[in-house]
């Protein structure tokens, strides 16, 4: 597969866009040295654009990104894309409506992952973002679909743009790449928030209709037009 | 309503304040993404200036913010104010000592809006600032009068200028916006520190006594004249 | 009291000192807004050079500070000094090795003062700095010596440069108001460390003979000559 | 001993890539003052170069690194090496592959190791990094080849590079001295997430089928070529 005269500005726009989002991992404390990673869908066509392996967030500029193909097979790049390829490849080919994927090991994530419990919606900013509980994935080892299967089973049946995959982290999902980080951002200001209301006791719950409501509103009257 | 050339420096020195004192929010680690707002009455007037919704703390200038009436309609600004106006404006309609509200997402004060419990006074700085514990606010549904409602019938009883809203976060008063943002700050840090004394065991009570002279004091002769 | 020529050029660079030290309390997150507070003992005199009382740190120039004789009466500067002068001062009249004192409410460091029980010994880092457990210095009401002599008659009978105030916070001293400072952030991590022990469970305890000697070699054969 | 012409431009070369690798220890939130070091092997020959003892991590230039033997004694630089030398030392003379060692107290890391627990391996990034539980190390006086002793003979028995020196704190190595750091800031991550999620109770663990799947594949499918 090559790149067509066509969708040769938008790559390169798709390019930098993830480049810079990258930034936002470690200024919001999500990863540490080269973990984690952030694609995007490039808009009308059949290809990605995701982190290089292992490169540190120091040297992340648009040209060390890399092009894959909706299966990982690199298109454009010199550079070896990130060991989750695969996972991310699969969420675009099995959910048309995202546009952005992003994994870390947030600290506070990763704990409750490896809990296998889903996290309780028990604050307004949770409702607002998440619409419930942020649920858990099955364990998936590395190598074939299973990580991206078990994000997409997970997802597909719940509001939350976030999952906790078992033993490993979250992965989060967006209608664009930005969205799928601010996922990532307020899924560890949750996990966070909700670990700390659990070790001091017991929370008071909040009610399927209150949470219904500020995610209805969060939805549609949060933000700029 | 028009902003009258008599406020009208008045209104842009405002603006600035409220844009400047913002970066506070993010530098003291008490927002993530566009979490959290500022306003500040303007003096002399029946108007207030106030964060636009869902804009990055990154392009907060003072050209962003918007100038709502005391009933959070719109008067200056082609940005939608925050989604938390009108419980800013309810708290300016009756408390006409304040001059400034600020509403974070903080970890640790959410934290403790979960349990339903107030935050007890067992630190000095506690006593210095809030001059008692940091009480909890009803829960309460966004859309009407229920947020602002909630937080001038907790604060009007209580020496706090910071009340836990159920299951939602801090909202803080002060007579300056500056103030509130004190406020807010140190509400995070109190409700951080007493979550690990409580982690840790029994706190040695303080005495209403001295709570009231450390509040007395910290009042009337701490800082400059 | 005035200033003799023949220590105005001391006074000067003490004042500046001081003024720079205060950056390292931020730095190390031991501060919020405008709490802590660092004096150093300026040599061959009678005076001492102290942060003015509820400055923002963004702000503490070398002008900023304030000179006291040892009792706290303003010698020089335009401020109000900082609301614990009195408990420096008294330190520096009864501790005359002391050259520097620096106060914070560090946040592990206030956990521990309100439980009123030592911070044990079980670490060598804490070994090499306090030479045993960070002791607990009594309640004390601000405005008259109270605070000076807790700390005095706490640290008399003690290797540790720490003590914590009950309710209130750590109080450090050193040779040097550097010392002081290293102390201060040396505390907090302590506090810190041996925060996240006691929740996990019980330490295995350090030999008194094992302490001595760590102790002992740092104090006279760590760093530069 | 003297520096040969021959290896002149590799150890000026060492030098400044010790100097720079110390940035990351803070940029990491690893040490507090003048804590913790970092030493590498001078390839084709019997040297290292390591920290200066005490010095502040704003001045830690490639001239103030100190050169020494691989028994710890010096043989360029001005100023004393770290006085946990010896322990580097003897790694470099016990372990052929090392090329680079790392000391910290990073806080949980600490913690762990006041415990004398090893940390469950039950998280995939864990599985990558260290292929296993981190291990815990004897308590070993300062002074004598102790330290070194407990380090090598622990972890030549595993497949972790990092060890957690009982009440002491984490030594890592590597096949360089970047891998070395990487180490040390692995370890304090995992540390940090296993200690969550031990205070919310008891994880999932992990097959050790997986968790050498996840080793070997890291090892050699990771990062560019």
């Amino acid at each position: 597969m090559t790149i067509s005269q066509a969708i040769r500005k938008t790559v390169d726009a798709v390019r930098l866009t993830v480049a810079d989002l990258h930034a936002e991992l470690p200024r919001n404390g999500l990863v540490v040295w080269t973990a984690g990673n952030i694609s995007a869908r490039v808009p009308d066509s059949e290809l990605l654009v995701i982190k290089p392996s292992g490169v540190s967030y120091d040297d992340l500029t648009a040209d060390q990104m890399v092009v894959t193909d909706l299966h990982g097979s690199v298109v454009e790049g010199s550079n070896v894309p990130s060991s989750d390829t695969a996972a991310h490849a699969y969420v675009y080919r099995h959910m048309a409506d995202v546009g952005g994927v992003v994994h870390t090991h947030s600290t506070y994530a990763c704990a409750w992952s490896a809990l296998g419990i889903p996290v309780p919606c028990v604050l307004t900013m949770m409702a607002d973002e998440f619409g419930g509980a942020i649920p858990n994935g099955p364990y998936a080892p590395i190598g074939d679909d299973s990580i991206g299967r078990g994000i997409v089973e997970t997802l597909r049946s719940s509001r939350s743009t976030a999952v906790l995959m078992q033993n490993h982290g979250p992965f989060t999902i967006g209608r664009s790449a930005m969205a799928a980080v601010k996922s990532a951002v307020m899924c560890e200001a949750v996990c966070r928030a909700v670990y700390l209301i659990r070790q001091m006791g017991e929370p008071i719950p909040m009610a399927q209709t209150e949470i219904d409501a500020l995610y209805d509103r969060y939805q549609h009257a949060y933000g700029q037009r």
